[in-house]
């Protein structure tokens, strides 16, 4: 059922932008700055998020799997447990960069990188 | 590959928001107002589409899968092979009430109504 912040199972692109991203504790870490979707499959490819005041200036932007992005009420946030050394390691690109090629090798490399299972590969049509 | 208008295969939500709606014509018909995002199964759900100028003052929301809008890379927007006819009879309401009951009840109107293959019936996972 749709919650008082409007994030629910369903939710509206324009909602999820510039939410913020926090770690376990609380601290805001990131936020969302865009959502990439895969027009040939009707599928989110991934979450465009930005750590820079959390990594440093300058900072790239992390293309996250959104299965990894759990959204907290309490916070009205996106939680993610990963640490500081997790994201520094993380893929990170341009936004460009990350469009490139249809999205795919940022996609790959995301889905590699965090372990989360491939929806692409298990597409019935 | 990515086009210079950013169009593509993977395409970034912020770039959907706004874009304009035509007819197979190339008359402006309408814009894409915001895009339903289904968090559960990770699709997009449907856009969600202003058609007020061509329909009428205080016309609500239409939810369009996503499959039936085509991007035309001359034209700028979204073609949709559809007449104001169908249109006008087309599930529509307000933004509110497409996202009630976590977006489920338009999106199988909508798929209903414009015979779409509903993604829902054959998911993997």
């Amino acid at each position: 059922m749709p919650t008082a912040s409007g994030h629910t199972e369903a939710i509206r692109a324009s909602q999820v932008i510039d939410t913020n991203v926090k770690d376990r504790r609380g601290n805001k870490i990131g936020e969302i700055e865009d959502i990439m979707l895969d027009k040939l499959s009707n599928h989110i490819m991934f979450a465009v998020v930005s750590f820079g005041g959390f990594l440093g200036v300058g900072e790239k932007y992390h293309p996250l799997p959104w299965e990894i992005l759990n959204y907290d009420e309490d916070e009205s946030a996106y939680v993610v447990d990963l640490t500081k050394q997790q994201l520094e390691a993380a893929p990170a690109d341009s936004i460009e960069e990350l469009t490139s090629g249809d999205g795919t090798r940022y996609r790959d490399l995301a889905y590699d990188y965090y372990k989360t299972p491939r929806y692409w590969d298990t597409l019935s049509h």
